[in-house]
């Protein structure tokens, strides 16, 4: 590229010191800095890289997965505290230092990985995903223009297209969001926009009060939201129906599918998701079910007017230039409320690239083929009561304790009983065997929900969750 | 842990099966489904991402950062549809047709690791945060409650107090988000909802007009947003002034420093943003200055009150129950808006670990000395023009080409004038040797804006870049 002088200086044993003295010789001085050569020692930095990498390998890739090691290292943030060197001082630490640091993090971090983690609705680790989590976080791309990001904004545009495909529209738009929540409130501000097209430049102040569902208070409606897959129950609501209503009164239909869109890749599941199609906006995350990694976040819109970059262009002079040499249609970034913006798509795309279609249905079917066959179970086993009959790969179940089983279900009984899985859950995070969330529920006491999505988790794991549960309750 | 069966199953192989076929050994069936063992291939999967990490120490840490490769291989839309293979199929690619696919995203991406990528806010490669974000890709958290991530919230918590620290308040709050454009939006909803602390009951209607700044039209002024250091210009507001006329009128004072912020580390010029302690609220991005990758991103809020939380709490039942075994004000998941949220304060975290405060110092320092030596080099070369003194890092400037040399400044002069940085900027992206911005401002026509931040960058490069305008630019 250029006749200039080799970029790395020669390094002398000192992998200690993080940053180099530069050469003095012929040296430029700014306010008494030298300005020659770079100041960063990069074969010190590249053997810091490799030396983690190794650390990562062993003991996230392999140990953290490796069903004979703990899920979590409990301690409580006050030891914590004391375990970890956590001050940030004024002169740096050597690597070898760091190194003990990064191995110190790994390990009273909770392992997600780990195939009795249970406990969200995400787990496991997918090897696609991971390698295209590296790949982006080492190029370290913004995804706003085609002059920075060519790659992720055309790999963005693939898979909205197949998503929109899978969701049943025949065009559309979308983008990638950190996170459902942000995605949800994308889809309101786009049919309030749709509503009333002037609000960029009037302000919320001259418009009538706005409702979200229908009401016949004097207020506009102008939204319905719907969701399939609950975080808590995994129930879907019928779109189909509630489709019928919004065609009839005009009404922009939002489907929250964060947690449940992933079952529209299953040609056995997809039915839960009926009339979705027929939906103005979809949120769907692959980082739940697909394990995309977190954050994997798409809004789609039916819309193909170019709706999301009316509604949130910013048009910023110095991204958006519309005198460049290529067309500039597909510098996305205008579509977002975000100026930097992660690829996110990208680890979608390298797993959909290496499992295929058929790869993700069976991911799917699996993860409810376990539900299943833990729900039966639950039904076999003294002790073990459903909270109600699952749609998806949420089990809402409770553990009833021998010293409770005889008792009348009456107020001191649920009493009693909501004060079980936050004490089992105590003690299966001590032990760390596994982990698995509760909560009480509209107007149902504590109880435990587990998420099968890994297809590292097997139907051992599902006795052992049973078991586990069994053991470390039985004497309450 | 346990004593189950061996997680891995042997591999005859087959590398290119990405999910294996389960045990039919006393297998339990469901919907057709094996449900023992897991179908994950660990052993091939593992190889995989060994087999990639190679890939990337090779092709982006160790030749993306090379001076003597192209910061960008530019290709158009077009082309570069037909030069991926973008389409996702029913069925997987097997491993080495994967790794030739990561390949192909590495070369065709832009290099924002090489020294000469000056387009944007961030550049260069920090070997500590990338091992950070390996780390955090790999573990796979979301930053939420502390039992799921109990040692990023404590980093977390640490950063942020290291970060008010730094503004000069006593106490504060704050959190991580994906970027300052929604930093800033938080800023907004907190002031609004401390002006007006019933609005998440009452919703906006009943509420009079606001307008952000001070105004005399009859409408509720409720927020001022001063800039420490404008995206084109690097222009900073002048903090103090705008404290007394807030303190005065009880306005919220709020600070855009997601670029300038990170001059809070150089005691030399630190002074850019005197004032700041006195500001309610501040945006500051360390993924710009600071390197500490895309993204890191953190509001700070002087309020000790908990006034994030009162402002954004949903109290999601499965998330933030409160009958836990431990402290859960370390639940601080509820003060966003995000439920999913990643440990982005890790990587200013580890970068601050292993610079320390004096080398973080250093790199804004250096920086800004580079600054000054290219407005210098600037001022002693023909056919080069700045647009006004930089304050901080931007450099703005005009190249004009000999053939308008000696034209007068009129209509004319500037109507080609706006014309010769996109033409510049096409040619260096078609060549590849680097990458600066461009963009009209405020009825400037379109000139270069030069941004130093990677401690890679020497001198040299300085040189280089005016050298090579020149060189694209002299024949115009």
């Amino acid at each position: 590229m250029s006749g200039d002088a080799d970029r790395r200086h020669p390094v002398d044993g000192d992998i200690g010191q993080q940053e180099m003295a530069p050469s003095k010789k012929g040296a430029v001085l700014v306010d008494g800095i030298i300005l020659n050569g770079p100041t960063t020692d990069a074969k010190a930095g590249e053997k810091f890289v490799e030396e983690a990498c190794r650390l990562i390998m062993d003991e996230v890739v392999r140990k953290a997965t490796d069903i004979h090691e703990k899920v979590c290292e409990w301690q409580s943030p006050e030891q914590l505290k004391q375990l970890l060197d956590l001050e940030m001082r004024d002169t740096g630490e050597p690597q070898d230092r760091l190194l003990e640091l990064c191995q110190d993090v790994i390990r009273y971090s909770v392992k997600t990985n780990h195939p009795r983690f249970f406990n969200q609705l995400y787990a496991g680790l997918d090897y696609y995903s991971l390698v295209a989590r590296f790949i982006t976080e080492a190029l370290n791309p913004s995804v706003y223009t085609y002059e920075v990001s060519p790659v992720f904004l055309l790999v963005e545009e693939a898979v909205l297209k197949k998503m929109i495909e899978f969701i049943g529209w025949k065009e559309g738009d979308g983008i990638f969001n950190p996170g459902g929540s942000v995605s949800n409130m994308y889809a309101m501000n786009l049919a309030r926009y749709k509503y009333c097209p002037n609000i960029k430049e009037k302000g919320l102040s001259g418009l009538p009060r706005f409702v979200v569902f229908t009401s016949a208070e004097g207020a506009a409606p102008f939204l319905v939201c719907a969701t399939s897959g609950t975080t808590v129950l995994g129930a879907f609501d019928p779109l189909d129906e509630i489709a019928d209503i919004c065609e009839r009164h005009g009404l922009w239909l939002h489907v929250d599918a964060s947690w449940g869109g992933s079952a529209l890749l299953s040609r056995k599941h997809r039915k839960l998701l009926h009339g979705i199609h027929r939906a103005d906006s979809v949120a769907w995350n692959p980082h739940k079910m697909l394990m995309a990694g977190i954050q994997c976040c798409a809004l789609l819109v039916k819309d193909h007017s170019d709706l999301l970059k009316k509604c949130y262009s910013a048009n910023a002079s110095y991204l958006f230039q519309q005198d460049k040499f290529y067309d500039v249609s597909y510098d996305t970034g205008d579509k977002s409320i975000q100026c930097s913006r992660r690829p996110d798509a990208f680890k979608f795309w390298m797993i959909w690239k290496a499992l295929g279609t058929l790869g993700l249905e069976e991911r799917v079917n699996r993860a409810l083929a376990l539900s299943r066959y833990l729900v039966d179970e639950i039904k076999k086993r003294e002790g073990f009561k459903l909270l109600m009959e699952p749609e998806y790969a949420n089990i809402c179940f409770w553990y009833i304790p021998p010293s409770l089983r005889e008792m009348e279900e009456g107020p001191e009984f649920w009493a009693k009983l909501n004060l079980v899985a936050p004490a089992i859950k105590e003690r299966m995070m001590k032990k760390g065997s596994l982990m698995l969330g509760y909560q009480p529920h509209r107007g149902k006491v504590n109880f435990f929900r587990q998420v099968v999505i890994s297809p590292q988790v097997r139907r051992e794991d599902m006795d052992f969750l049973l078991d586990e549960i069994d053991l470390l309750g039985r004497d309450m």
